[in-house]
């Protein structure tokens, strides 16, 4: 039996932080995340380490839910910038050959044909390297600016993504994958019985088709989702390709990964088509007391501001609104309609049904380095554990992300993965061109095209 | 007194066409359409003639409201294919260091919120170089692909429209030019008493802001426009900076020049601050032998349906409802939603007032050699053509369009450039870093600024 080896995603942000908000206050982080150049200059890094996948975040609106009041975001640098993505997407495809691009982008606010057409253009212009990490947006600043008066409810807007990848899918499969003809002697472009209208009319979307662009050369992106409440399971296992999780433990994580799979093979699909990738921080070093060093160096950028505010922007709730050490009445808990995930992960963490805020702010260690597990070390403890987890089926690999840039992937690059490589925990080129060839996942059945003669 | 100078900017389409439907027949055409390097490849031709900008067209279906059908568009290739601007924007601008980029981006189908959002990470990302051509979609098959049940009537959309351009260009304003601070030290991010809520609400639209990209280099892209109707024309005269026209001759150019440019003194704006830019084909040819040969072979490429099926998509009309040669109606013409332009200039090129379908085909020339004016021959021929519209007031440069790319350009820029410079009537070099520079136009206002200490 082959052994089975790491998927590697990087956790990026088109933004002055990375995921960790302060990490824009560490001595050697880079001020140029404006400039095309800053993300390439990651990718390249990433693209040496034979990552899988460079991978980004995105929100529609600053935090701005604490208070309701922006300006603490914008002094601490808390996550204030964001840029739209698919410029990023296109300089990291521009930069790199074989490195994946996954980008965040919203159900909510665009039609199914403008998202279908902006991944089908980027699949092409990166020859194939583009994942889509499906959200359906969470929260009432980013209808504030987007221009709805209320964000739908949680539910509601699951049932509203379930649709719109209905249509999305189908846009894909307007034009079959040997529709083009190019033949100017008869001006014959591209064959019309090859290409379909979709006529989707449904609850929520119409999309007639066809789509303005050909067959992407992946047929279709690779899907992500990172929804891990009830309804975002659901979601994932009929969807996801690939679900991006945050788990505080092992054992919590080996928990989801196998509900997960289960939930996928109840929609007839192969439990390993889903690929599940928690997501930690590393700080590698070269000696065991470098790497302390640095994570207390990180770790000691941190401000409260930065916890209060993310957790009230990915709750999509305002947490000043509530005594900090009282029980959250359940009528709140359960009016959540952002990130359920994390009151999960607290009640469970914290054994209370009803945390306070205190608790949630502790438990959820939202924008710290205890949000998600911090495997911090020399090349071969950090691979230890990498190994550990691979082993023992908690995950199909990791979304790696750093506590500072590009400093912490450098550092991974060189110190780490020569490692896991050594072990065989880690293939040493890329096999494949396409992003989905490199992740061990089937090319999609085009659902519109027509079998003639037998098949 | 300085001798007036040409802008030059090129018309594009991010289609396996150009603006000439035909010229994916071409000989010499290439088509690898689907690559970033198809583009950049011709943008490193335009920026070795020192063109301006690199405008790209968009719309969100295929042509297919002729006979309620799209294979006729896709078998004959015309303009079936078109991709996501924005990563082509991206690799035009990663390719280039002065060229301007100009794309077409509706204000129909996204917020404010993602419109602004998208500019002004593409004019950081090319260092101030892009420019907005706004559209506000016309036709039924659009409204088809998103969702729309069915196009709103043409006046309404421009009222739409500018309430929309107040939004975004508020949204452009939250941030100050110095409102970065990134002291690491003290971890100060940004001043928040130089960033700013919009909290427009208006009859359309609502978005609270502040953005999440900080101020772009120009301040806000170029803004451009390409309405000719009455109506299109206020629009204009209020907001663009650029306007792309096509006039059937150097009369009606004139007309319409002076017409805008007493529409914008009339909203108290410099009058020169509106720079007015017709459209051509070019042919040159190293003698005027080989440029009509090539203007020839070039014109044998058109057939028929590549009028008809881009003449009911610009009119957002099934001109195969009606008899061929019938004068049409007068709720028809009233009725028509798309580009009513055209009809005005069918008016007046055939001097009748109720036109027939096939003056509509004859006159309008769309999709053919004839629907703008053809500047064919020596280097010093389309110098001469171009010196005396620029002399007479035409226009302040042109767009000029391809029959065949990228050979067209190729000659225009060894051919017609050299010569253009050596009669002054073109600078041999770009004068400034962004396109607001090179164009001479000003760096706007910032209307949410608060102004303190004497200001």
């Amino acid at each position: 039996m082959v052994k089975r080896q790491l998927i590697l995603v990087a956790f990026l942000q088109a933004a002055n932080c990375s995921n960790y908000p302060a990490s824009w206050r560490h001595p050697a982080s880079q001020g140029d995340f404006l400039a095309p150049e800053y993300y390439a200059r990651i990718a390249r890094i990433l693209e040496y380490g034979k990552f899988h996948m460079a991978f980004i975040d995105d929100r529609l609106s600053m935090p701005d839910r604490y208070r309701d009041a922006y300006e603490e975001a914008v002094r601490e640098g808390v996550r204030c910038v964001k840029l739209d993505l698919v410029p990023v997407a296109t300089a990291i495809a521009l930069a790199t050959r074989r490195l994946g691009i996954g980008i965040t982008y919203s159900t909510t606010y665009s039609s199914p044909f403008q998202v279908a057409r902006i991944f089908a253009t980027l699949d092409h212009f990166s020859g194939g390297r583009i994942a889509w990490n499906i959200v359906t947006s969470l929260n009432d600043s980013e209808a504030a600016n987007c221009g709805l008066v209320q964000h739908p409810e949680h539910d509601t807007r699951y049932e509203m993504a379930d649709e719109f990848m209905e249509a999305v899918l189908g846009l894909w499969d307007t034009w079959e994958d040997d529709a083009l003809v190019l033949d100017k002697e008869r001006g014959v472009f591209a064959d019309p019985a090859k290409v379909h209208r979709l006529n989707h009319a449904g609850r929520y979307y119409r999309s007639r088709g066809p789509l303005t662009v050909p067959r992407m050369p992946q047929g279709y992106p690779v899907l992500m989702q990172a929804g891990q409440s009830d309804r975002g399971r659901a979601f994932a296992a009929r969807w996801a390709e690939a679900v991006f999780a945050i788990y505080a433990n092992a054992d919590l994580g080996r928990t989801l990964t196998r509900d997960l799979r289960e939930r996928a093979a109840a929609y007839g699909r192969q439990p390993d088509s889903l690929k599940v990738l928690p997501a930690i921080y590393v700080v590698p070093g070269e000696t065991a007391t470098i790497a302390r060093d640095k994570a207390d160096l990180a770790r000691g950028l941190a401000r409260e501001a930065d916890t209060l505010l993310l957790l009230c922007e990915a709750l999509n709730l305002d947490l000043s609104r509530y005594p900090y050490d009282e029980p959250l009445p359940d009528e709140v808990l359960n009016g959540i309609s952002g990130l359920r995930g994390i009151v999960d992960r607290v009640v469970k963490l914290s054994g209370k049904k009803n945390p306070t805020v205190r608790d949630i702010v502790v438990h959820s260690g939202r924008g710290t380095l205890t949000e998600m597990p911090l495997f911090a070390g020399t090349a071969a403890q950090i691979a230890d554990q990498m190994g550990d987890w691979l082993d023992r089926e908690v995950c199909d690999g990791f979304v790696v992300a750093a506590p500072y840039v590009p400093g912490a992937y450098e550092d991974f690059v060189r110190l780490v993965v020569p490692e896991l490589v050594r072990r065989g925990l880690f293939r040493s080129e890329y096999e494949g061109c396409t992003l989905r060839e490199n992740l061990g996942l089937a090319r999609p059945h085009n659902s519109l095209a027509r079998r003639f003669g037998g098949f």
